[in-house]
């Protein structure tokens, strides 16, 4: 990077230099919240979003489209749902020079467009289940510090899924249908996740509980990265959505929704970052591999001709390739231009290379070289591809891992969490004021684990009575 | 359908119905001029907007996403852009209870979104030319008359392009390349167009001139289906984008802008359709063949097994196939609602078939039917589709053709169009007077030809003097 500011030393910084520097995505537009993804930052958007398409398609979900605005009398028909999104809402109030006889609100979500359709096509127990999604805008008007990605007034890569079911069981299934998709989905970006179930004074407005997978960043502080909700019947109440049961009669349906936005992309970026760089788990990268000649006077002709060849050999092998020719450019600035980019396997190929008929192959995620027979290239780039994407994620976890700490007291997690960060894992009586408690140290409470696999018991860690469960805590994004 | 209206008597209505009973779009939601694509007609958006990424990207456009808000002052300062556009814009006036110090606008079209980013890109002659596209929403607070993806509020599917270049002659070469794109796109679709160039007094506010694809609607009224604008260096003067030349001199760049929406997606279904549905070229069907068992008592496991062979053949083949299984519906209405979904092949394998080792393959534009070797089935698939792709293509090019006629005076003109509608080519002698005195007929002037090879003399059809060239009159949505 041009800007050598350390990822681990100022992570934010870092952050936003590296976006506009390996072209993902210029913050500089003229409204506050508001990013233009550049082209090489569209196409790693497009990985993601076709990642999550296939793995929603895969479980059974169909995509479609609702408009971005929203009637106020609408968004305002789930009393603790408006509650929440009051202040952060834009409105739209005139078309052309005239009022609007109605506000239209910038959806902040979607639940107040897609219910009322919902009312619509739901009529017998033969509509049920409604699983859909849709991948696009959301709005929030932030009122706390933006930052690109991670929190921003424009939300441009929004997923959400909404469903509809004839019974609350239905409805849990479809909640851990949810939790095995995003598990997916994290999974495949080789980033590491803790899932939690968040307090009730913490979830989705309108809500009967809300499910959150938390993402460790560099700076020791954890990201909100996907939330699932169970919303019960309280929308297909207010929204009137009702199915002819098989006794005839009218019930309302249970419904469920969760979204990711593109701070899974932040994550993804985030997690695997160097000071060199993004680097990207091989499978998303838009380009696998970048092929670059070492230029020779004498030989050149046959050089090229070699990289020709090679990159035709990997990409008749399934590989997204690429070849930089450029000639303005030394190899050097080539290699830095690419790691920048976090293009996963670099292939050099130059003079002393065509003479041993071989070319070199270096990781981005441990700079690892080794040299390779051109009739191996395509096995040698598989294993690297294999053996980098088993690293990227083992060290992304190990180093999750040993940042969540099981604590007995208030005091211990305070100073672990003032000093390095992380997560504090500590027991909970599940009192509302003991959580509140537990929050005076600065931190959120994340809520209850739902992916520790252990039986525990211990004593709350604020009131000392016998706990219910353990509770996380951390600074949070 | 079950809305029995003929394409051909009443085809609002026909329109209307098709998208609904084919599961395309609902008009119904709340706000006036927004729909909700559903899962089968985004199923077909994503086909298409696939063609025009596809397109795109092969000559050399990269794909990127704008925010969706651009502010009032970079809105206003094109003089004529906004002047066009005031009567048009959703405002966005206020974030949670405050008002915002200044207006947002919901973008009407991206030039004002864009631009103010082009200025911060170019420095260099090596930052040109670039050439970017995105696919998303724009909002027109429209006063005529809305209509479902014909004239809608948002326009949820505008494919913008916005390039820069360092001379005039090579943003012509642009509005060429762009001219082919738009062909390529319209004959992928198998809909014919006419390509014109409009007057000046109905060119794109803040452009040299603007040329337009024209596509004949069954009613006999044209819909503008894609445009292409020479901006010049008006908006590159306004937003100040400057590259430095080879003499150290910083010159404002040169502009094109290009656009197709979801018309597209409209003059596909309207083009094509039928009394019994849509009808979809293959090429875009996002499901190309249906696969319906006739059920047989006796033999029902033998006859999903060859069902079954016969999809994983297809599919092996590189068709895309669905099984219709449904144990609910009849054969019939398994046709009926395939065929309203336009999906082009049908095979139908029943106990008489099993014996005879064949299927009946069913083309959806003529319902031909034919017998066919199952060992044959999937050449006998790819002949058909190549047939009836032809024949789409052809059919719609032959009918479009025969609805344009070259008169010699008004009269003729107003005649013709009153009667049946089309276009009419008349003699121009190229003065606004004459033109507005052509639109007399209660037609509006499409423009001049840019897609007639002849050269034409004659008289103007107005004043009766020397003629510069053909124009183009018809009723346009």
């Amino acid at each position: 990077m041009t800007s050598h500011t350390k990822r681990n030393e100022d992570f934010g910084e870092w952050f936003r230099n590296v976006l506009v520097e390996a072209g993902i995505l210029d913050y500089r537009y003229p409204i506050k919240g508001c990013g233009v993804w550049l082209p090489y930052g569209f196409q790693i958007r497009r990985m993601l979003t076709n990642l999550l398409r296939d793995l929603h398609d895969k479980f059974g979900h169909e995509e479609v489209r609702f408009p971005i605005m929203v009637t106020e009398p609408n968004l305002r028909k789930e009393a603790s749902h408006i509650k929440d999104f009051e202040n952060e809402v834009f409105w739209v109030t005139h078309g052309g020079r005239k009022p609007l006889q109605i506000r239209y609100a910038l959806r902040p979500t979607s639940e107040t467009a897609m219910y009322p359709m919902f009312k619509l096509w739901v009529r017998s127990h033969a509509d049920l289940p409604i699983k859909m999604y849709q991948i696009g805008s959301v709005f929030r008007y932030e009122t706390k510090t933006t930052r690109p990605i991670i929190r921003v007034r424009e939300v441009t890569t929004f997923k959400e899924a909404h469903t509809c079911h004839a019974t609350l069981e239905e409805a849990e299934k479809q909640i851990s249908e949810a939790i095995q998709i995003y598990k997916q989905f994290f999974d495949a970006c080789g980033v590491p996740y803790l899932i939690s179930r968040r307090p009730d004074w913490d979830k989705f407005p309108g809500s009967l509980y809300s499910v959150a997978f938390d993402v460790l960043m560099p700076d020791g502080r954890t990201m909100q990265s996907g939330t699932i909700h169970n919303l019960g019947k309280n929308f297909s109440t207010v929204f009137d959505i009702k199915y002819e049961a098989s006794d005839g009669e009218h019930e309302n349906v249970y419904q469920t929704c969760y979204g990711i936005s593109e701070r899974g992309i932040g994550a993804e970026l985030s997690v695997h970052g160097d000071d060199n760089g993004i680097v990207l788990i091989p499978n998303l990268a838009p380009t696998q591999v970048i092929v670059i000649p070492i230029p020779d006077k004498k030989i050149m002709p046959l050089i090229l001709d070699t990289v020709e060849r090679v990159v035709k050999n990997l990409t008749d092998s399934g590989f997204r390739v690429k070849i930089d020719k450029r000639e303005e450019l030394t190899p050097g600035s080539k290699f830095f231009f690419w790691e920048l980019r976090g293009i996963p396997i670099r292939i050099e190929i130059g003079p002393r290379d065509v003479k041993k008929n071989q070319a070199i192959v270096v990781r981005r995620d441990t700079f690892e070289k080794k040299a390779c027979t051109l009739a191996h290239l395509p096995q040698v780039v598989h294993q690297t591809v294999d053996e980098m994407s088993a690293n990227m994620r083992m060290k992304a976890w190990g180093w999750m891992k040993s940042r969540v700490f099981r604590v007995d007291s208030l005091e211990k997690a305070r100073t672990i969490l003032a000093k390095k960060g992380g997560v504090v894992e500590a027991f909970w009586c599940g009192t509302e004021e003991c959580g509140h408690n537990l929050e005076q140290i600065n931190a959120k409470l994340l809520g209850v684990p739902i992916d520790v696999g252990e039986t525990l018991e211990g004593k709350c860690a604020s009131c000392g009575k016998e706990a219910s469960s353990l509770v996380r805590l951390a600074i949070a994004y």
